[in-house]
């Protein structure tokens, strides 16, 4: 049986989605509980690897097991032994050729931003404090550009990319709820740390030190040096993967 | 100079409001980070002596020192030099008479239910997981009869109350957001672990293992034996005070 779950983490002291020796990794966690269960090695597949120190409240994977366990059963189980920061919300059975990675059609990601000088104590894990007062209306005109099919190259921190640099982005929105910034970006796939790449652009059209007109040349170049920084991955969050 | 502060906090790691020797506690760390700023011992005042693991939105403090810094001195320095779990939100110079727990008229405490048998990983700090279903009405009937001035004796954990257990509660709001259920509690305030007892009372309601016409009785027993259990701290946070 052919097993889809959905996944919601903290990913604060994590190395990240990907399973990794001697390091905590979200795919290591789980598939060790699995393992368990069925007593046999348990491969997952993600939808998403998210780097270390992203987080996800809706976080797609599958994996195939011998139909020995009822859903109910194994999303008990899971939730009973994985660590208070890893939950598996829901689990279905699912048809044999599914797979979370290589059939999704959409991602969705949100970046929070604390637009303040007073620390949010509460939510200072989950969001990027950023003290000067930045201006949405620039960071909506810029993140216009980025919407449609690109070469993302520029927004990519992975220079011996093997696969191609062009990703669609479906739609970017921008909004500000009492002193936070969300950024919520839909595409069909995003490349490594393009979500941040992006981010940490607009978040300098924010502070006035782009303007948002140099977005189609930043694509252009090609040139990961032309785009702004990398955002910091704890502000970061997958919020859904559609099929 | 007498100055008042509004504090917020992530209780978490702490063992509550008040200074202790050898311990992490709120108070402690404050004081600590005024004394060095003014170089001598500074005291400050909270207005409610919040519990270990209990954390605070709108905690308010006040201390009395010489005028030789402004406010958006000390506050800078506080929110640099405290640890990143508590932050000084506002601060303002008051009338030498101002004493922030003598004078306070009112207090508004939140208890935060996650209702649900899927963790939430994001919350789990700051929210009291209960599985099975609860009955918000039954809840509101309950919490109906705690309204008004009453000798609070049943719902106190203090055996050697010096002063009057007697407490007026305002007004207790219940609402169910999502999965969660959060209760709102005012009054003029409150005894040792009264809004705690109050909510774990309120949740055996909930769960029908108790009616809520139990509420005058045992109020009337003024017997801590015959309320319900104490709810967990973490669910707990002190939202604002006022004067």
């Amino acid at each position: 049986m052919n097993y889809k779950m959905k996944i919601q983490y903290d990913g604060t002291r994590y190395y990240g989605w990907q399973r990794l020796d001697n390091k905590d990794t979200i795919q290591g966690k789980i598939e060790s509980v699995l393992s368990k269960l069925y007593e046999h090695k348990i491969e997952i597949h993600g939808a998403g690897r998210t780097d270390a120190g992203v987080h996800a409240k809706g976080q797609i994977a599958n994996f195939k097991a011998k139909p020995v366990r009822s859903c109910k059963e194994i999303i008990s189980y899971l939730n009973k032994y994985l660590p208070e920061d890893i939950a598996v919300t829901d689990i279905w059975e699912e048809d044999d050729r599914f797979h979370s990675r290589l059939l999704a059609k959409e991602k969705i990601y949100c970046y929070r931003i604390h637009n303040s000088n007073v620390l949010d104590v509460f939510n200072r894990r989950f969001s990027y404090m950023v003290p000067e007062k930045l201006n949405i209306d620039e960071m909506k005109k810029g993140a216009e550009y980025l919407i449609g099919r690109h070469n993302f190259t520029s927004f990519c921190n992975n220079k011996n990319l093997k696969k191609s640099p062009v990703r669609e982005i479906f739609s970017i929105d921008i909004e500000k709820v009492d002193s936070e910034i969300i950024i919520t970006i839909r595409g069909d796939g995003f490349l490594y740390n393009m979500v941040r790449i992006i981010t940490g652009t607009l978040i300098e059209i924010g502070h006035g030190k782009r303007s948002p007109e140099e977005i189609p040349l930043i694509l252009n170049a090609q040139n990961r040096k032309k785009a702004g920084e990398t955002a910091p991955p704890k502000g970061l969050c997958l919020m859904a993967v559609r099929y």
